[in-house]
């Protein structure tokens, strides 16, 4: 739907005519005929979104497996593989075929994630040669269906703590994989309670050591046959259903014990450490840790992939609740007139505008992460601290990203009344399926440590007599080992400090939207964030309490802190992004979204900015009344710049919303 | 489980001992004994739980029915119907038993309001002797199940523009009535399905004028059968079933269309209004405005009973998730050390203990809500002003109440992780069940709207010269006539601003704890938003701008307004019930829940403090210190806390979450 013809406003405004055609093959970038492609075939599987109330469970999860396997066939699925196993060595376009499938019913996503990016993921970038002739083009295909066994019902966000041992027994060349107890007990893993008949199984690693004694290499990769081809459990193999979910139940989860099983030394994926038949450990990384983390970020690709299928969601919600918004009538001052549309009001503008204008940003971040998971994995970008950049960016948009599908949808939902809690329209999935996103693929509070593990561990050279190892081992929750380099924040806090004076200087309105103006505030809320957090952690640490007490208590700051870093990425890619812009109206309304993310990030945490005299009162107030004013300017374009994400009608499943009169 | 004897910190403080049991009398108050007889009723039907997602829809239903009469027959459910019918003449042991109802499954519980409270509130409330003759018993004893027929498709909030109507054929002395269109179908209709064979069915009444043409005198209600003895529609009556449901499938919701259907003129629910056989129309109340809200006014017990709901299911999910924060373990600053208790991380805290706080204030501000509505519906209160404030409380704490249910039950869900994704576990029903009541028995922004509308009419005699009729009219979204009487505001404000000096005057700490200070900061907040919001309105609407522009602009304003007055009222419950309490342990403890709900309350909206030179940015931060300090004296309560709600642990359905090693 196209706005009309452009409109100017009593202060001069010219209201802009979004080209939505031109603005979807902006947001589709660089894989626009893949992400057209996946469009087509989720039409053709649109009848998964029904099939998902009205199957019973188990028909569902055959029919999920059925639509994947056929998406499989088309090669939208496993581009990331070698072309000799029947992939593209596109990593990336994994990855965008990937966030276009969350558009449509997220147990199919989410079935194709754990088989071609967890399951096929783990072989790809933890094993060698031999692993990918045997299996790769079967996984490729969807001939051998798998399963990523890392999570135990024990253990998720501390992998390194996992209780499944696989030992090696030399006098028969074997592993021997076993479940020490229930707490060791696989959990919650897609395809054990169905489909899958090999795993990819994390263990603890034990080989005897020159002295015999038994030596623990922490946590490896194993691939063990679960089940036989009768689909029996294989010997010695346990499975349980998980059964019924919140969402996502054409994914079969399950359970997974293993008591004494054993596989022959070839089954370890042994890209980073080997064991010789004679039993002699070895790894080209000397650090066990270091080698943890190294196998561990190979598998970054699942938290790229969930940040966009977050992402996507979002956009299904806001298509949904936008388009009803600018139909639904309700009350009206004057009972001669008809009742005014709910986008007409401007209580309803600011439910859904903020979080457009997010969405938007989001995408755009979403685009510079998938690009640098791409340099990476392309192998393009090599160093040391891009790839770990990768892994703080990838966990950081994971957690924004689903979190902000949450607020979304339940905001969407809500803004759609009694007929959205209707299963007919679509948010009863949207809600139950997108929900464990927020913390499988790394709980969001872990993750967002991991984040500010970065930014601290860049940090804390200032600190020359800190305990830092322990201090960053306990921020991420997990040990580092790495190279420790100083960033420039001492010198920007200082640079920040002139460009934005305290108080009232700042007590006129101009300047309010310029993006400088807005980047220069989150910037300096980050690195101040930084050097606080640091600050404490040290002031506790010398003060000689526990490590655990000291964490704790500064805690909700070094996660406030991630969060910062990672809405200043998401300002910077966005701005980046308006500023490459040809002149015309799709950047003036793609200006507007990118003041109203600013500011309203700014808004959200005006209290941050007062205390720390980067924000007057006045200006604060200033800040909100210009909010109000672009939802205002937001508001003829709003249905244009949902459908500008480009979501086929028939996968909004929202029938009863979009069409009654 | 009672914590350790009292143990004395560091710095002097005391940490206090829980007495469980004496904190749970104090929580259920004056129904002690009945909320007991429900808790064992639940536990008796405990089953529910499961069946809810092992058994097909219509069994489901079936069973939830069967589960609902039985319950009926034990007389917890129509308490407030009088003691001929089966009652008891008590208002408020409905609620209460309502509430503790809804510690159990959600579908009975909203079975229970639809019978018991809609359709039997509407026979009872709207209906005069021969209908509570002919109907009542049958309703107490669960014979009758009825449908509370209000909402159409295209009508949920704006009930005064409803469809249907119900036209008076003198000749034949009977009411016709008529769906005009499907948007005037009625919709969401709880029992009409599948259970109900009769409907309180919400019509604009049409009855031929002296001069012979036909008027509307506005919406009535009439009781018109749906279905006959062999469960078939009755003639005109079309039936459609709503289909799945995000949540309570146990609800038999279905739509319902009339086509000339015809009913005696005693149908009519007459008590407000009455036509007599010759079709004249008469009322005491004169004014149709007032007469319609009078009637709506009547059927606030649902919006009691639903804002009771959700802060018992805030309670279950709090409970859950405290509890297995307490035994769940992840990370260790030291691998010789066990892994550290989620309930010992500073974050981990942070999440749960300010929704605990809330939900403790929520439950004293409930439990006033009860009182007061008891007293009006008793007949101890009669006062025009006293009915109003309760109408006005009860859709604030509605919404407060159950935002604060989505918002607490999705932390905890976060908070359980992976597990708490199962529906083996309660977070799947308790979010997909709990979702609707934001936005039914009054969708929450229009409720607080409607808030806003007594606060800025009691205020707006300040105004002369304004439209006031219009302004307080759009603002609710509908229709006021009622007398205008001036609160204390301004001068309440004057002598706040004494109590509250700004900027620097506040930079010490002392005081961070005092109630008064805590009261008087939320009570400035209100009014001087409400005098803002006021003002604003005025000056949209002497600049000549149409009411509808004026109030979108204001909208958010008003609404935070609203927000405002009801956490006002909150913190006063709180307080007030503090105040009564004997000297001890439970005290101190309730006193840091009391703090720690005050202080969160300013934190979160400390940019609105600080922009009013109300808190300085030292005094500020130093309100977050307190916060983090509270947190930690609360640790060690914390599962006292919740185990005090007195919920069954047979309906926390989270024994994976609470018993495995």
């Amino acid at each position: 739907m196209a706005t009309n013809p452009n409109q100017v406003t009593e202060d001069g405004y010219v209201q802009p005519v979004v080209d939505v055609p031109a603005l979807t093959r902006l947001l589709d970038g660089e894989h626009a005929a893949l992400r057209d492609k996946v469009r087509a075939a989720l039409v053709e599987h649109a009848g998964l979104l029904v099939d998902a109330d009205e199957m019973d469970r188990d028909e569902f999860r055959d029919r999920v497996r059925d639509a994947v396997v056929e998406m499989a066939g088309t090669g939208l699925t496993a581009s990331h593989f070698p072309t000799e196993y029947g992939g593209g060595g596109d990593f990336g376009a994994t990855v965008a075929a990937f966030e276009t499938t969350a558009f449509g019913d997220l147990s199919a996503l989410v079935k194709i994630g754990v088989q071609f990016g967890l399951f096929g993921g783990a072989v790809l970038n933890l094993g060698t040669k031999r692993h990918h002739d045997a299996h790769l083009a079967d996984i490729a295909a969807g001939r051998l269906l798998g399963c990523f066994a890392m999570t135990e019902t024990g253990h998720g966000s501390n992998v390194q703590a996992i209780g499944t041992t696989a030992t090696y027994d030399v006098a028969t060349g074997e592993f021997v994989i076993e479940t020490p107890d229930d707490s060791a007990r696989k959990d919650y893993i897609g395809n054990a309670a169905r489909h899958g008949t090999m795993a990819a199984v994390f263990a603890q690693l034990v080989v005897g050591g020159p002295d015999g004694q038994p030596q623990n290499h922490g946590v490896h990769c194993l691939l063990v046959p679960i089940r036989d081809e009768a689909g029996e459990p294989m010997p010695g193999v346990r499975i349980r259903d998980c059964g019924h979910k919140m969402g996502l139940n054409g994914v079969d989860n399950g359970r997974l014990w293993f008591d004494g099983v054993r596989v022959p030394r070839e089954a370890l994926l042994n890209r980073f450490a080997d064991v010789s038949a004679d039993g002699v450990y070895s790894s080209e990384i000397e650090s066990a840790n270091r080698r943890f983390f190294t196998m561990l970020g190979t598998l970054v690709m699942g938290r790229v992939s969930v940040a966009g299928a977050g992402i996507s969601a979002s956009k299904v919600a806001l298509t949904v609740a936008t388009r009803y918004a600018d139909r639904r009538r309700q009350f009206t001052t004057d009972d001669d007139q008809p009742e005014l549309l709910l986008l007409d009001y401007g209580q309803h503008q600011r439910r859904l505008f903020p979080l457009l204008a997010r969405t938007y940003a989001l995408h755009f971040a979403q685009d510079g992460l998938r690009r640098h998971f791409d340099d990476v994995f392309s192998g393009r970008a090599t160093s040391e601290q891009v790839r770990r950049d990768l892994e703080s960016k990838a966990a950081g948009i994971k957690a924004l990203g689903t979190w902000h599908a949450t607020r979304t949808i339940q905001e969407c939902r809500e803004a759609c009344g009694g007929a959205g809690y209707l299963t007919a329209n679509r948010f009863t999935a949207l809600k139950a399926d997108t929900d464990v996103f927020t913390t499988f693929e790394g709980d969001n509070h872990v993750l967002l440590q991991l984040v500010a593990k970065g930014l601290l561990t860049d940090y804390s050279s200032e600190f020359g007599d800190m305990s830092q190892f322990e201090l960053v081992k306990f921020v991420a929750g997990m040990a580092v080992d790495q190279v420790v380099e100083r960033t420039m924040a001492h010198r920007l806090i200082e640079r920040l400090r002139d460009v934005l004076p305290g108080d009232d200087k700042w007590n006129q309105e101009s300047g309010l939207l310029d993006p400088t103006y807005h980047l220069d505030m989150l910037r300096f809320r980050e690195e101040h964030m930084v050097a606080g957090a640091a600050k404490r952690l040290k002031r506790g640490i010398d003060a000689g309490l526990p490590a655990g007490e000291v964490f704790s208590r500064v805690q909700d700051h070094v996660i406030a802190t991630a969060n910062a870093h990672v809405e200043r990425l998401m300002l910077e890619s966005f701005i980046a992004v308006f500023a490459t812009l040809p002149h015309g109206d799709n950047r003036v309304a793609l200006g507007l979204l990118c003041d109203l993310f600013a500011l309203t990030t700014i808004e959200a945490d005006r209290g941050w900015f007062m205390e720390h005299n980067r924000l007057t009162g006045n200006r604060s107030k200033a800040i909100t009344r210009e909010i109000n004013d672009l939802c205002r300017k937001l508001r003829p374009l709003a249905v244009d710049l949902v459908d500008a994400f480009g979501i086929p009608d028939e996968l909004l499943r929202a029938e009863e919303l979009l069409t009654w009169q």
